[in-house]
């Protein structure tokens, strides 16, 4: 792999489409692959076993592009299954949402004594106690408030706006306990909840830090390339036609194992742009020997 | 097969256990094997293609159970892939949901020369118009409105009740239109629906007829089973001391394909009682050269 090689994005399905939007905000000339595996979609609800199969398998979908960086853009996946995956694909540069994001949470709790944490996020995630421990790590003395919230992603992939009186309600459900322990910051740990990050930071009030999962990954991932001397433009190598052509802005392709018209139709509110139709990998060629011999490097323009 | 062989029943999860609940009511004797394809739930979102493809690997992997019918008891399967399935499995009975509920929606209709009967079910079913045909055919001049209602499937497994304010505001959101548009049937076109029939009933008003496809669905494959001689204690044979000792209350046996802890613990919501732990069958084993040899016939007590 070098500088010029992709960066490789995973997620169940839209929602790691935030944390491509920021990625292609800070580092607009990378080339990005990204995976969205709409036929097996949530993972919420899954455990670590069935999701670090299915992440490992689209990991080795990919390999043959030569990934300089595999961002798991999946609060769920990140939590269930970042170390299996790591230890499945030694020397390859493997991210996630949870880190950056907790990490970032216990930097806005700033120096209060014991500030009062918040996460919502997808039932796996909070069951796997990875933003618990990821926090506790950084800071012994913080108190957790935890809050499964699985409405939230099938209301946005529904289309509902933040101001729907069903988004307001379920919301006010869910934040209603998390207020009244008097939060100082609230992590909003699933990928798709950036959407109605403005509705929830009006309702907890000005003075709580809602932290976005999937800007914090972005920066990190920033961070790790830029350290590892892997962003693209920043060696001497000659520039080639392509890599002229494409110095302004990377490349984004799309993958999807169910329903390309479907994403293409709904990735813009996440992305905020449109995007070309994804290409569908139906989940078989993802298993043993009808795998296929993986997918052409070359990108397509 | 024999009036001995078991009924497979096969969903994307919980929901087609309010298709055993009522098999189980109306055929006590026979003996249940049933499907939640828990890790690759929900199908409401995803294509013919792809579902039509789950499905024939779970009756593939059930076949040497030697069933006498497998029963769809998913709305979206039956609308997506019914006859994909059946094509595929020349010489097996299966049977759907949809069928059932469009006959009884217009027997329910009545004489009135133009009904105006609403279906509310996944995206995926409704897309499919599966309803639409299936009642069209009995009846040219219905008036048909549909309404995709995508949170319910989420709102009944995250446990929530009909009486939840989120619940309420959903379905009046839901059901506003349909009810201005005069109802005379309202279809439950999804196997999940039934656990808010009570408050649906309520909202549409006593003059609408809510049709229950679950309910429905088991109606049918008790005729089709009688007509066909196979309802379990119609034969002459010997009985033996499996038959009598299960005379009076069949088997009912689980497989998921993800977390049974949870699939147990969730049941009962459907079901109405208990259930024994559910084999585990991760979707490896549905896929070619790692598929297993096939499911052992015998059922543990």
């Amino acid at each position: 792999m070098s500088p010029e090689s992709p960066i490789v994005v995973l997620d169940s399905g839209l929602g790691g489409l935030t944390v491509v939007r920021e990625l292609r905000n800070s580092l607009p000339q990378e080339d990005i692959l990204y995976f969205g595996d709409t036929a097996r979609l949530p993972y919420g609800t899954k455990t670590a076993h069935t999701v670090s199969g299915f992440i490992r398998q689209i990991i080795t979908y990919l390999l043959p592009s030569d990934p300089k960086h595999v961002v798991i853009a999946c609060n769920t996946a990140t939590a269930l299954a970042l170390p299996q995956v790591r230890a499945a694909f030694p020397g390859l540069a493997i991210s996630g949402v949870v880190e950056p994001g907790a990490k970032a949470a216990v930097v806005a709790a700033g120096s209060k004594q014991v500030p009062t944490i918040g996460v919502i996020a997808t039932e796996a995630t909070i069951r796997s106690k990875a933003y618990e421990r990821a926090i506790h790590r950084r800071r012994n003395h913080a108190r957790i408030v935890l809050r499964p919230t699985p409405l939230l992603v099938p209301m946005i992939e529904e289309g509902r706006h933040p101001g729907d009186p069903l988004v307001r309600l379920a919301l006010e459900q869910y934040l209603k306990s998390m207020i009244q322990h008097g939060l100082d910051v609230l992590v909003l740990g699933c990928t798709h909840y950036p959407i109605f990050k403005g509705v929830i930071q009006k309702m907890v009030g000005g003075a709580v830090a809602v932290i976005d999962s999937a800007r914090q990954c972005a920066d990190d991932v920033a961070a790790r390339l830029g350290e590892a001397g892997m962003l693209r433009g920043t060696t001497g190598a000659e520039p080639t036609v392509e890599s002229v052509e494409s110095a302004a802005r990377g490349i984004l392709r799309c993958f999807v194992t169910d329903d390309p018209d479907r994403f293409q139709r709904l990735a813009p509110r996440f992305l905020g742009v449109e995007i070309a139709a994804p290409a569908l990998v139906p989940p078989e060629e993802l298993y043993g020997p009808e795998r296929k011999a993986g997918w052409r490097i070359r990108l397509p323009a």
